[in-house]
């Protein structure tokens, strides 16, 4: 199940090539990640709260198309991969039909000391698994 | 006494007129707070770790000149006003000997509770006063 | 007439405080500016296409409220002065009926050169105007 | 030859677990690849106004450490191969001998028209070519 989140470019993402800057590209994909997690019940408040956080440790990205201001972009979400303490995430950032980037981010989950920790049950979801684990 | 903050505009900085986007100056403003407590003896990790927080209360920048990429900037930042529980710097961005933007900045000191609290007197220091106060 | 934009805070928008950091309102308001013109007819690529630009001269804002994760903010809107070559909007940010900051932004055209010009008359608009004016 | 670059974390470069937010390092990667084209001679400025572009066409970072306010980074630029209209970095962002993030960082050049292009010959420079090569 691909999730979708919808935004539009802003003037202050791009720069001086009038692009949206690749870093912004990176607050883009962190912000569907965040929309994934709450419009599948996850409380991000109340986990932050416990003391648990959630990182990212690898992404890798490949950047298409350039994206341009008011342009409108949908960014898909859908988990790849799942181990006890961490997982995957494929994410696809599109204008109309056309790809802009795609990125594989991994994620990891540590607890109030900092060390990897799987997900607290009350926390987990099915939707962090791929289809058909 | 002003405190003499420098920096060099990079390229993610500046926006799609190829100049530092005016949200970025008071990045560099806050920078230059923060080295200003820090070579002060101001010990701002210890500070927050106390549940207190500087925030910013009021700013009105004047943008006078563009900065662009690899521009040398410095900062100078004066204490203008002291009050209990907050107080005003005055600061200025410059290239060379030309003024590129200048600010009053406003700040209040908040505690745990996030109510406006006197700065406790272990951070407290004589250079966010002016000077003959 | 107000005009109102709407947007929710994004997690990276977000400094060590959990707030949303004082230079990312500028971000806002400028979201705002520009879904102002857009929304009244201005056609900003085809103004920077000839050379011209719309920069900020002066931004005075009021920091009331802070601003958290997933808050839904409005963003009002409103010319309060006309120059030949610039004016000032006033804008004020809200959660319900909270006022989070307000700003007064004075903007002025450049020309190609650089030097402050009139708007050119294809896209000067009324909206641009306080009421009564 | 690794090129070295030097910054300190910024206050507003941190996020609400207090830590450099992962796309801050994407900014921290182009300003360490901006300086290496400048410590080479590279006239990135006449490049641009030639009307090429050096973009990004892939990057994948793994996130080793967590950069927290006032950390010295150091951050170490390779070439790792190039192609005659692209090429990649090896880039490292230590803190002391700790490895903080490391990072693979496919560039293109595309001339005025937006097309992949080799780099003109005025501006390419043997640092872009792995050593013994």
């Amino acid at each position: 199940m691909k999730h979708i989140s919808k935004l539009v470019v802003r003037s202050y993402e791009c720069d001086s090539y009038s692009h949206v800057n690749n870093a912004v590209y990176l607050n883009y994909l962190e912000y569907a990640r965040m929309e994934f997690l709450k419009d599948n019940g996850f409380d991000y408040k109340k986990f932050v709260a416990q003391g648990y956080a959630i990182i990212v440790a690898r992404i890798a990205i490949d950047y298409k198309l350039s994206a341009v201001l008011d342009d409108e972009l949908t960014i898909e979400t859908a988990p790849v991969r799942r181990r006890t303490a961490s997982g995957m995430f494929h994410q696809r950032i599109l204008r109309g039909g056309a790809l802009v980037a795609e990125a594989d981010v991994t994620w990891a989950v540590l607890n109030a000391q900092g060390k990897p920790t799987p997900i607290p049950r009350e926390f987990d979801t099915p939707a962090l698994r791929p289809e058909g684990e």
